[in-house]
Formats: C-alpha cells, structure tokens, sequence
C-alpha cells in the first residue's frame, strides 16, 4: 500500500480549520504563553468537550502536558494580524500577550478582552503519537464578548494542514 | 465556578466544521455503514493523522472499535442531499450506501466515487469520555476524484456543535 501524497495533501486541505489563540498558564513560574491553534473542533456535548491539536515541540505543550489546562479564544473575523502575532514557533515566554489584553478566566487561563469570547478548558485525555499531540478537553467556562463572525484560515490566504 | 451555557455555546459554534461521509466495514459479517462526520480535524502532519469524533451510541461507533478503521470521503460543495442521505441515526446497517456508487479501498474501506475524494484511516488511539468517542486515525491511503470545494456545516445552514 503507497499513500499518495499529493491526494493526501488536498484532501486534508478541504478540511474547514479555524484560527484561535490558545492560552497557557504555568502558576509556578507565573508564566503566560499563547500560540495560534488551527486544528480545533467539538469532542463532544455531555459534557462539552473540545479537541485540539498542539506541535508536540513547543514549550506551551510542555505547560498543558503540566497543568493539564488551556484557553481558546476565537478571533473576531478581522483579527488576522493579531494572529500573526501568535503564530510563529517562540522559545521564549511570556512575550505575546504583552501586547494584547486579557484577563484571567476561572481557571487562572489568559482570556482576550477583544475577541468573540474564549473557553477554559480541563485536559481529560490526550493522544500522542505524531508532531502533534492531541488534547481533549472539557470547557469549564465561557465568557463571550461579541457575537460576530470568527476569523477561520481559509479567509487568511494561509495554509496549515495537508 | 458556573458554566455560562449560552457563551459556551455560541462559542462552540464559532468553530468551522466540515462535512463528511465517514465509511465503515466489518468484514466478518460483509456490512458496510456510513454516518455524516462533522467533527473533524487534522492531528498531525507526520504521520498524517485526523481527528474524528464519532457518536457513542452508533452502530458505526461498534465497527470502528471493532475494526480499528475508518474511511473520511470528502464531499463537494453541491452534495448537501447527500449528506443529508447520511445524517440521521440509522440502527440497521447496510441501507445508506445502496443509494450511491462506491469502491473499496487499499484497507477494503468504502470510497465514495462521487465526490472530491476520500481517505483511509487507520486508529492509533481514542479518548471515550463524553456522549461521542475521539477517533485518531493515521492516513494510509488517499484517493482524490475532483478536486473542487468542499461542502462544509456553514453553507448548509445545518448546525451541529455548541
């Protein structure tokens, strides 16, 4: 059996992906990091779980691997520049939400002042087997900020998949 | 901490969804199912992993965990009757692909031969903790027929999530 790559390739593409910034937060060291998380989608209703997709490499894995939490905050439509800002792979810490604000949800997680709203998130399971490790997790708070449509990655021109 | 239910759902819905005929084969007893899958996303680049969340009570959801397999056809743009076709909870198996032509895969998977193509998954894990079971499967064959959009949940005005 020979996967066919090219096939392979524009097939996951059709996959509709969003584009939202995912917080963490190590109470410890009293670091705050985010990144921009594409491969997001519903895990489940009872109870309301999401399903999220994180490079296994970078070191805000290594937060949700610790504190088994993270945020998800959907971007207003026009937000593409601020997901720039989180977009790219950073060693360091703590350096990108210098220039947005937030608060602190429930769960101690950065949530996004301007933006349609952000989830906190519980980590109840994870698959590791890729570049990538999945991570479910149920939402234990909502906060909406406003109701309009979300950035997704298709209107960015960008790619992330395939 | 109270989970506000309606932030929590507007949010969840923010979320892009796709949608897609998932195929399913036991062998044992020759039956071949589908149901639509809404929930999915990609899970790694390498090896090329999908996320798919699968309702619990389903006969397809039997199969998988039997089978330890799966097939994703990617639907165009135009083909909401079809999906509509797949979309309601089905107890007998068998019925749904009488309706539309099909061949079967390198993993003896149904592959829709209308449509933009389709994938065959093979499970490397799952999370079963809420009212549907997180499927991870890694790509291992891939059949592209047209490579046109896709349908996605948006444009069908159908809504699944929240």
């Amino acid at each position: 059996m020979t996967l066919n790559l090219e096939a392979k390739k524009v097939l996951l593409r059709k996959i509709p992906h969003g584009l939202f910034i995912c917080g963490v937060r190590d109470e410890e060291i009293d670091e705050v990091n985010g990144f921009t998380a594409s491969w997001v989608t519903q895990g489940s209703f009872t109870p309301p779980l999401v399903i999220m997709a994180v490079r296994a490499e970078g070191s805000s894995h290594e937060i949700i691997r610790k504190t088994n939490k993270f945020s998800l905050n959907v971007l207003k439509h026009d937000q593409k520049d601020l997901a720039a800002v989180f977009f790219k792979p950073q060693k360091a810490l703590g350096g990108r939400f210098e220039s947005v604000q937030f608060k602190l949800g429930d769960l101690g997680l950065p949530i996004l002042l301007d933006s349609v709203g952000g989830l906190e998130c519980k980590v109840i399971g994870n698959v590791m087997h890729g570049d990538h490790t999945v991570f479910v997790g149920e939402v234990m708070s909502a906060f909406l900020n406003n109701d309009v449509n979300a950035l997704d990655l298709n209107s960015t021109g960008w790619n992330y998949g395939g």
